[in-house]
């Protein structure tokens, strides 16, 4: 789908709505300036009719029909024409995803033409962006080329930063100890993976793009490169931060279970010594007093006095306790540790 | 074994069926075009046949024979022979092993030899491709070579599919916390380094034949090798990507079972509890029940009227009860915690 | 707001206290020497006067006013003008946290403009720095940039010192097994890969700086920007070190806690090896007195002689605890090990 | 101890036998071809005198005497006379660890000296497989070069072998979980560490050599040095790759114990669920039936008909078993989970 | 202090003891040959005396004077003079720690300063060394600076050999289970890591010194330099080696404890059995015997007989002692497992 196409001419943009698509190729071919043809997941006739019209090279065209590329800028040597792969990226923040989309340019010195795939490939405020500085506009389609990239490397900011909240929610996480997050971790550890590898393969073209290895800039243009240039290196710098910190938090995230352990075996350690003193006190105890209670005639026929209780009864209980009490101290079960 | 040989001139192939070997060679010497010849897994009298009639060098024969190299291009300088080693690669779902095959490439202006080993290295896809673009086919040996790379290079995709797929199987199992499958994790991560093995060295020969280090290439060509090398670059940063994530699921695995051993501890200090508390109540009872069991007359004989046995029997027993409560509420073994 | 604003000529500066902006701005192009115009938190108004009156790029300006940028060198072609971003950072050794501040440098023949935000960002001290050297200050503005790197980097020996004191603290409690502070290892790791990320990307333009890629150096003047580079880079390894050595207590601190947890295991069997020593004896003793003590009339009847209940009780008793005995001797569980 | 030394001149070996030592020196001064002296272990004596007729320098003579050194190619300027330093290598598979072996290399236009410290160091198969290649015998010293870095570099493959096998059995036994093989990973991380450092310094004087960076090189023989130049890169991705196992494996080996816990965890668990109801179970019968076994008279007075024996005595019997029953089914440690 | 400071000329030191400071200054102005003048820990007096004399820098001299800097070697373009800073170690078995220390060089062609800070910076071998070798000692103060650099790098290699002692007692420790040595390995992990930051920033500068890029070399000295740094790569591959290892033992150790910790988990698991067994065996005993030992009368008037006793009383208790082992049977806990 065609979502505009404008002509641009002494850095403005010469009519309002879309252009048709016919008028536009004879527009390259004819007059001076430069076309912008912007499509959203066309469809394969609609494609081939604007290769046919443009004369865009097929492994071009089939690489702007696919979906999960690396990032690229190429030089397509006949014909002059340059073709770029860039990919946008939006955060998801309530299922913690980046959702990837796909930007697919086709750039000549008469003509740029975007082909948008999935998420927040919007090229609208590119548009805007390049339309409000006719100074840079005059340049030609490399100054589209330059509004393409800021927006998207612009759009790469709120990733990074959803990242980073998200990051900084799950070490709280870990480190109140409350739940042990290991998948949201990994799931975090992942999406940042997916996002360096959307990021870092554009910082050696763009840093030829800037150096002028594909097109000649005027060091006006040069600045805004740079200027985008130098936002992508903090953004990959950035997640690979990122991505030293999840592994790092992993790690903590490991110890921390295991200080839950050692926490829940103190406790288990405690409740176990309670268990091992009451049985170690009254086991005995019974013991006695079932003795005593034991019905051998000459048993019962010679406990009959009080003294024989006193000593036999009460003597032989406080005894036991006796022991123990010292046995205990000694093995420093209880008491003073 | 010889599968296929055929003589190609102006973009065409000259004959259906395969050509004889003797004929092939001299072909080579008389007429225009270039001969393609392919073998599979030849022994040694056939392939020293083949080394006599197209005069091939000794350790490029030596190499097509051994299997398990690493990939590379390479020019032999004298006779201006190149000679290549690509690995083939198929992923058997089943086992989660992939399958490695090897193909060693002869060229010359004249000849195209490729000798295949092992899994998914066949060839007749690469033949077709070539044949189905007679402008390439036109440029030569060299187009042989593209289409080869780009027949063998198509068929890692598969793999690195094969392997993010039982990945995600993995990561599922991880987080659902039904097993533990460091095996499978370990295993995968061994399939995934073999594979980058076979990947990774072909990337620096690969950028070398699209800059033409090697060979002349027209610039038609030069963007189908370009497009080629796209690809490999692609399938290497999965693998790589791949590689880095088997790793991160390692240490999520253990986090994960260290916390299925921190629940366990958890239960078992539950029914620890339970059983202190029972013989913390009970074995004190007991003791006091037995103490009134006891045969000593003087005891019995004290012990006859309902008074004693309210205070001395069921008191004490309640006095032992509720020392229990009191304590236990204070030690916050029951009770709100 | 303008904190300083001096005229630099000869070596001296040619007035005390701070010049006003338009008379600065005369003077950059009538008059010969430089000017150092020092800006702190200027608003958008200031900021934009300032850049009106010196001719300042506008995305120079935009960076000025963001925060959280990679420290850099640049020249913006026309006009000749430099612009440097530099981080500054100061350690709060209560919080354990490093506070960045950050220094826009822009920089010509004829001027050097300074604009602060954020912590430790004082440059009054650079100013001093400057003017102590007359031979220095007489090379122009580029001995300004070279006082202003030499003051933010001597800055960063003390966030180095006060992570190492924090890292040894961090050891000694790792290794005392008072407490697992893995969050405080997680939380310093943090704070030196920010750190690392204020002063690495400095590296680069540091080096080309002194081998004169930007501008023109006296072998004087390249000397001391050698030495603020030395200094850079002992920065840089010892953080690199520092973040190796917090990955590594990190691990430290895992294997403490599970040898804590041994520890603890070794108590908790202990205890139940006591607990079981006591059931395992007295259970079975208890047993024979309960025996004993049914109300079986014919038990009762046939245990009545002194020698039945010798052999029956007390000899029950004894061969109880004899084969006990005998079975702990032999299974290990007391006696020697 | 010399072990051989020979004559070679257009290409063949000039005698049987080993030549004496003051001739050899004689025919490099005087006759066409180029002799090739073998020491082994030569004591300090045998060494300064082969130093003194053939020009060594002082500096290489030391190092051909010392052990552990790293592997290099160079040349001394004066003289033109080249040094190498080989390490060799052969797998104990009994002990599972590596015995190295050096050699050292002497090389000028008209000499190679060899001298050989150590396991695995014999070179005989290196002039016999020279001497059964006249054609590269001919083109002088640098050829026995190639036959010894062929000879030792093959050398390297048995051992990868041998620890690739070690590293398998290894998996075998972690994952089958019958010990925990700490130690035994460790050594061999150890020794493939050890390995590695063999044969990673000799990659880049192999690369210049065949590059012709040192010596010029026919294009036949330039072709069996990269041959050799391909197996040492093979062993040395191979010696990675097992390095890179050998640390996941301890990883995974960990993971396996862990595993191991957790598996006894829950079988103690279920140990003491048994415990836990045996006790509950009869602690209150026990109390139960004590409790009736009290000799208060008024007690026994008060139980004396049928009645008070079934409901006092069995009814609370009951009524305990099913009061644990409602609440052991009730907190899910009984019945259904 | 002044250590020693002598007048070397022709290949010879030209008198014993050492010379006055303001006479070797005036020997540098007038005389042909070299001075090297040797400080130990000078105080600032003594020093800016030699700066006045010699003329020495600023910064360089600054750089003298502190402690723990980067080795580096630098030139002065004015005045043609070099400063290089070294790092010496010495290995503290005692204490497991590595004493540094720090030596200062200022080279012309005409003097050598040589400034000494804190441990193992003895240089009296380094003169030794020189005046033992009269050809290189013609050379000028270049060999003076291999002497130093040379006297130094030697002093490595007892460092590394100490740390790798203690790693193979730390490895033997961990192996044998006696005790976690944690913290050893951490700390000597430490000490690696700074050894490293001594010996590796040294790689570049002597790389570089032996190509000749600061000063001149004859072929000569250029290979005494080249043994030097051959040395010094041994040491940097070894530290490296070492590093690598003890991330690997700590691992390892790891690994120990966790699996200390299942033995001692097994055999508390051995215990518990053993506990539950009897509990199981004579909880219900006691229950039984505890029945009939209750008062009830009825109860007693109808277990009067022989058979009720053999059938109520002994044959309840084997039926309990059947159930249980048909139970525990079935559950597996006893018999063959």
């Amino acid at each position: 789908m065609i979502v505009d196409c404008a002509h641009y001419r002494d850095g403005q943009r010469q009519h309002e709505g879309a252009m048709e698509l016919g008028r536009a190729a004879d527009m390259c071919l004819e007059d001076d300036g430069f076309v912008w043809l912007g499509l959203v997941d066309p469809d394969e006739a609609e494609l081939s009719d604007v290769q046919a019209r443009f004369g865009l090279h097929d492994l071009a065209v089939e690489d702007a029909q696919t979906f999960h590329l690396r990032p690229k800028i190429e030089r397509y040597e006949e014909g002059s024409i340059f073709f770029a792969v860039l990919r946008t990226a939006r955060y998801d923040e309530e299922r913690e995803e980046i959702d990837f989309g796909e930007v697919s340019v086709f750039l000549s010195q008469r003509f740029v033409i975007t082909v948008r795939q999935g998420a927040a490939s919007d090229l609208h405020g590119a548009r805007l962006r390049l339309e409000s500085r006719p100074e840079l506009l005059k340049e030609g389609t490399v100054a589209a080329l330059w509004a393409i990239l800021d927006t998207i490397v612009d759009g790469y900011a709120p990733v990074t930063e959803g990242l980073e909240r998200d990051v900084e929610e799950v070490e709280a996480t870990v480190f109140s100890g409350a739940a042990a997050p290991t998948e949201r971790i990994y799931l975090l550890r992942r999406e940042a993976t997916d996002f360096y590898r959307a990021v870092h393969p554009l910082l050696a073209p763009l840093e030829a793009l800037q150096r002028g290895a594909y097109l000649e800039l005027s060091s006006e243009l040069r600045e805004f490169v740079r200027d985008v240039n130098d936002h992508l290196k903090l953004i990959n710098e950035e997640v690979v931060a990122l991505r030293d910190l999840l592994a790092i938090v992993l790690q903590a995230n490991m110890a921390v279970i295991s200080n839950q352990q050692t926490e829940i075996s103190v406790r288990q350690n405690e409740t176990m010594k309670v268990l091992t003193l009451v049985a170690t006190i009254f086991l005995p105890l019974s013991f006695i007093t079932g003795f005593f209670g034991m019905n051998f005639l000459w048993l019962t026929d010679h406990i009959r006095s009080f003294w024989v209780f006193a000593m036999g009864g009460l003597g032989s209980l406080a005894l036991s306790c006796g022991t123990l009490y010292w046995w205990f101290r000694r093995a420093g079960h209880i008491g003073p540790t």
